[in-house]
């Protein structure tokens, strides 16, 4: 039997300066926090039910792992094995070690150099009361124009990793190409993936510096555009740096806004929209030069990528030295 | 010398609950809170420079007094000379019994018996650090979804008083007309007055039981109607009382969203969009039986007025005996 | 191995008043006409790159299917015999019957009786130059306000009815249970079924006068909740019927529009949110009488189903018979 | 007795390629055609009674006019008197010149030398079956997004003639200051003055290259900023030019959205929200340098004005030259 991942579980960042992060999650995104353990703090999106999504732990700006849901509770033993085969150093975490969730893999990919983690069980505690919304498919509150969900990570790796560290992705976990960009010459520069009906839960693309382990962002899903814009002017009157007002994406087709993190300066993508994809025989949609211009924005202002732009300067890190405790 | 209003000012309302009020407004609706003088408290809209919109004052639901300003300096002395000469009995208040606010008037107006107010100096105190928003034209923060300002109220009296209490607001204010339903044979049933370019600064109505000062309800103007939704949501998630879920009227083409305040009973219209009239020679816009379809709401679901609807239940009443201090 | 679908393929309607009805679709919901071959006419949506999601055929106001998409190449063949070996009467349609599409199967569901057809090959035709838009992920324009592409199907059967013919769809298609209707006392009334991470690819529930195979409405899927808006400000311009103005359901925290072709009188959902679910594990979400009030509209104008509301009344029919050609 | 103005009546466009104009003002913003008189091509928006807005001749690119409609019927007469007597050139047209409207007056303005129109008899035609839309205070159909309301004009001039420019817009037709640019040291450089309780009905500011008789842009008021991004996917589908993608202004706190009529290179803002102004002694809200990054942007991409940015490449022209016939 084949092992497989079901979805993004969640982002473990590390900010140096927690409690501004903990406020700009909770009291300017609207995630609502779960729990605090004293070594990290646990959030989630009202319309997650599961333990949490985004974990802010303190030290020098960074990602303890980005962790993915595998496809059932035998395939991280699977995982194990398999990933041991192929060479990797593959840490085995036990429940306890992050709140609300049980054992859990840890490696760090190849050509890629991110720090993954795979994990099964998921506790899904049910809020408590004031913080709890009245639907039983979703843990919090409506009207808060809050993110629904965590969507995606977005990491960079050197230009000639990109597609050694794609096919790892694919061979291993069964991440699907959805939309990709490479040249009339020349290798894929950047390549949407996704185990799910998403354009992405995942996307690789250049460091501009040529490095590799790059976290560049991750993303929160909201329900309509006007959440972002919402957002926008909430971010503007709090001082917080925006890198990307809103815009649509062509790529994807999804509504965009990038903001920093001001405690740590992750890069946060609020999100909505986007397209889906059911059929099994989708044939990736390709990206070339002459396409850019509709690609990275479609509708919105535009920006560079790859080129120094806004979006390319202190991109965070990612070091795999974060992973260890 | 003509006196004349030149807008809305504030609603001072009664509330037997104050601090469910105050949660409702300032939590729920989001508008600042500016002051409390021990007898009332001071709330505004952050599209506000005025000291205040709406004021809570603990006692049985009631409205002190809908106050309007009046267009200059001078006024206010003009007026308590012509509306004295008309017969009624002014009250002269001084500064200090409102907080943020200068010498007024008031009095019960005939045929409508609605407890009106009318001042001229405003302060405009600055919001404090932390309240204040970034743009020197308004006084709060922008991206809570919370309404820029107040727009209007809406009152009634009994069926044969409509007609000569809008005579009486037209002659002696300068209201202008600017709708109204009037069935083929018969009276002016409901009529939409403005001194501003606005389809209504005070809508007057008929009460179900045909009673005279009645209160129906305040509105406060939003960006979007997105924000309608979004405020419809928080209603449903806290367990507000909604009388009419978000819609358009046909009259004044405006959305609306109406709900009540759960410490007093008041109902208040969040409003937004709705055409606007700078044609001096405007001719007003006359609904009939037939019309009232598209009148009362345009799109959305349709709700019955003046024949004991959600809208007629109950109406907070606007006794002239709680203008007594 | 197992056959399995991947999706709702496409409704295939029949209506008295094809001109009429094609208006509707084209000129009102902002469908793209793709082919007309003298029996049907062909529509899909700017978002769907497939031949056709929706079709219209002359006759009486009926369904001909509705067909989802197989798995993969081989599953009609293994359909064929599995589903015969269940006992059904399933009929091989050769390609050419449907324009852009291949071999299908039709044959009619037990318990719920409703026409079905699976097929696996689907064209991709690229839009006609003035119907392209720029976007290589899409095949229509964006700008429109139209819909992004089909979403589901609600049908209904007799309501003792509704338990087996649900089973049926798990067993023989792999449909999950994501929400259900279940009274403290007694069987489940609507249940809610996906093979997407979608909450319903098809809903099942109990009709008004307990008939079987009937078809209740089909859905499409908008951006954003403001498309709903503007399309019921077209609607009422047009005196389209409408059975539900836009309202946010609790079932799938979706917003919904609820309107009638004009020419057939088959309802349509228009659709814009909703959640979805990436978990294997999915623990189906119950609603109980208690909770009605949350689940079929959590903000929005209430309304009655199943006990002769709007919704229920002149339920257009899904009948069998409409499948002979 | 004292002639005013009481609102921006229409703008006289002239455009090289009056086809493609009328394309993209009917088809792609979503204006209503009126009338064609052989001369002229009369647009109104859907929600003005009024016969027109935008008027459209053949011509190398110009401003025929901009008019604003008188306060009353006898304010022509007046003006003709005291604008003669300002040694103004002033032209009396016949009714008959433009369709829909009487008698006006024409003029260059000093120091800003626009060509101004003074109006005001103007028809209200009733639109035709199947444009005409349900609404009595509407003329064309809601629901398709297309603007409101003709809403203000952005004009410039050389930067020494700003200051009495504005003085004699303030002292003949009773505008008022509500916003300005002023640095700490120096002249007004941009101000916003209105009529109406708008914050402009005209904006005036410094041409990039000191030229006087600049026409910079019109604006069309939209209910939604929703409908702003509708236009700008359009826009984009459509290779319309796109000046400032849909962002908030800091002054008048209203969104925008700057493209271009492919037709003329006439610059037009979408326009949604904005605040009003309704008490009589509004101070005037002065922005420095130290303000210029929340007025012009407040929340969107940034941009530079006066300073060579996209807003000031290839500004239309309106010459005092295309008011002759």
């Amino acid at each position: 039997m084949t092992a497989s991942l079901c979805k993004l579980s969640h982002v473990a960042l590390v900010t140096p300066d927690i409690d501004r992060s903990l406020w700009f999650y909770r009291d300017i995104i609207g995630m609502d926090e779960v729990e605090s353990d004293g070594t990290r703090i646990y959030l989630r999106c009202p319309g997650e039910l599961q333990h949490h999504s985004v974990t802010l732990r303190e030290g020098p700006t960074g990602v303890e792992h980005m962790a993915f849901r595998v496809g059932g509770p035998d395939d991280l033993a699977t995982y194990a094995v398999q990933l041991r085969a192929e060479g990797l150093d593959v840490e085995e975490v036990a429940r306890g070690d992050e709140a609300g969730q049980g054992d859990a893999l840890r490696f760090t990919t190849p050509y890629s150099e991110l720090p993954f983690e795979l994990v099964w069980d998921l506790d899904k505690p049910l809020a408590p009361e004031g913080v709890r919304g009245k639907l039983p498919n979703a843990s919090g509150r409506f009207g808060r124009g809050a993110p629904r969900r965590i969507d995606h990570v977005n990491c960079q790796t050197s230009i000639e990793n990109v597609a050694p560290a794609e096919q790892f992705l694919i061979e291993q976990f069964g991440f699907k190409r959805r939309e990709y960009v490479q040249p009339t010459e020349g290798p894929v520069m950047l390549t949407f993936l996704s185990v799910t009906p998403q354009v992405h839960d995942i996307a690789l693309g250049p460091d501009g510096q040529n490095r590799t382990g790059r976290f560049h962002h991750f993303a929160l899903d909201h329900e309509s555009f006007s959440d972002l814009w919402r957002a926008a002017d909430l971010a503007r009157e709090n001082e917080i740096q925006v890198d990307v007002w809103p815009a649509r994406h062509g790529v994807g087709q999804s509504f965009c806004f990038y903001l920093r993190d001001p405690g740590s300066g992750h890069r946060v993508e609020l999100y909505s929209g986007g397209y889906v994809i059911y059929d099994p025989d989708w044939e990736p949609v390709r990206w070339t030069e002459h396409m850019l211009d509709y690609g990275v924005i479609f509708s919105g202002a535009p920006f560079t990528i790859g080129g120094g732009g806004p979006m390319d300067e202190n991109t965070p890190t990612a070091e795999p030295a974060a992973v260890a405790s």
